[in-house]
């Protein structure tokens, strides 16, 4: 499903740039499939993309349908990006974004859709932080100067750059940080990304919950047999 | 809202038995606020039903509004129950399934509501245990003759037993557990509370992911105001 954006179907109504958007750099730590995924997006939505690997030969065919993304080195990455969205492996993201180098970051937001996936309890996956902390205020911890704002880590890839792929985009996408405004940027991407519902859930300390919900949205994903769902909030 | 089933309001439509429903003797461990809404939603489908105390005078008032429920200790409580529900405090519930006593609760099942809070580390709460275990698997060892089956504890009191006052029910309610006769049985219950869209997500070891969403319900909780919320899965 990544890289389908390419195909222009949504181009007309969801990837037009909205009236007094900013284009912005973006820097996209990681090459997987979210890296990929976010990367392709913005830079559908004519941003200025970075996506920052350790290995760009994993980008190969990638790269030669999305050659307006610039590929380059984790610091690289990082010096490039007015905005960093950390799409690492959870395992790796401390590491990944000291490469990316903390003065690179500071002052950054930083949208955080890592998971604390632990895979060495078999599958399906654990956590290694939660409950008391999470992955998303271990990263606000080591880069205080940063404006970190954990988001879409409760979908799939797909899901979360086009939400009106599922269910019109009638489902909620969550966000958690301790600064009000970054969370009023990353709240404008998500907007156009598609997102209709985002909820704020409040400060940093909220992403244990988002991270810990990982482990129904696994189940969920067994028991569905697909990983294109969400959850709608209703009251 | 506890004990408002009494005004009649939905009887016409939602408190009907339905055709070749069983009537059947409950036996309900816990007399807080879950306890007394499965007790009253059980009694007013015709069921028999004890509830199971410690502290009988903590039953004062709602005892005189709901005579149709017995009151008894935990022991008669597990002797009179054919099925069992616990809702019990989650720090409390090993001793109190103990207190109902195993030879009592053998070969019946037991609808686990309960949620491993720990109130330690402030608030909200963290789990006691959770990640690679949690407490519908620990019930499930300490008792292996037991039919465990995890329900209804995604949601608050009121709406696990009138789902149909939430958004006309279109919303999930999710069950765990072994064996798939018993998780047919309380399926059956939870359809005459009113559900309409109940998920198997599969063993016991799924109780995991649904105590784990405790963290994100009470961040909901929080950002939303009110308990009267519940997630709906789309896809």
């Amino acid at each position: 499903m990544i890289g389908d954006d390419d195909t222009g179907l949504y181009r007309s109504t969801f990837q037009e740039i909205p009236q007094g958007d900013e284009i912005m750099k973006a820097g996209v730590l990681g090459s997987g499939m979210v890296g990929q995924a976010i990367s392709a997006r913005l830079a559908g939505l004519g941003h200025y993309v970075m996506i920052g690997t350790r290995d760009p030969n994993k980008l190969g065919e990638w790269r030669a349908s999305h050659k307006d993304v610039k590929i380059g080195s984790f610091a690289e990455t990082g010096g490039h990006g007015e905005i960093i969205f950390n799409a690492t492996n959870g395992a790796g993201s401390l590491e990944a974004l000291k490469l990316a180098g903390e003065s690179n970051l500071n002052g950054k937001v930083l949208v955080d859709i890592s998971e604390p996936l632990d895979l060495s309890n078999g599958m399906p996956p654990s956590l290694f932080v939660n409950n008391t902390d999470s992955l998303g205020e271990q990263i606000q911890r080591t880069f205080p100067k940063v404006k970190v704002v954990k988001a879409l880590n409760t979908v799939n890839a797909n899901v979360m750059v086009y939400p009106q792929r599922l269910a019109n985009g009638d489902h909620n996408v969550f966000i958690s940080g301790n600064d009000a405004q970054a969370k009023e940027t990353v709240a404008d991407i998500l907007k156009s990304f598609g997102w209709l519902h985002i909820l704020d859930l409040g400060d940093i300390t909220t992403a244990r919950a988002t991270e810990m919900y990982i482990a129904i949205w696994l189940r969920l994903w067994g028991a569905l047999g697909t990983a294109m769902f969400n959850v709608k909030i209703m009251k």
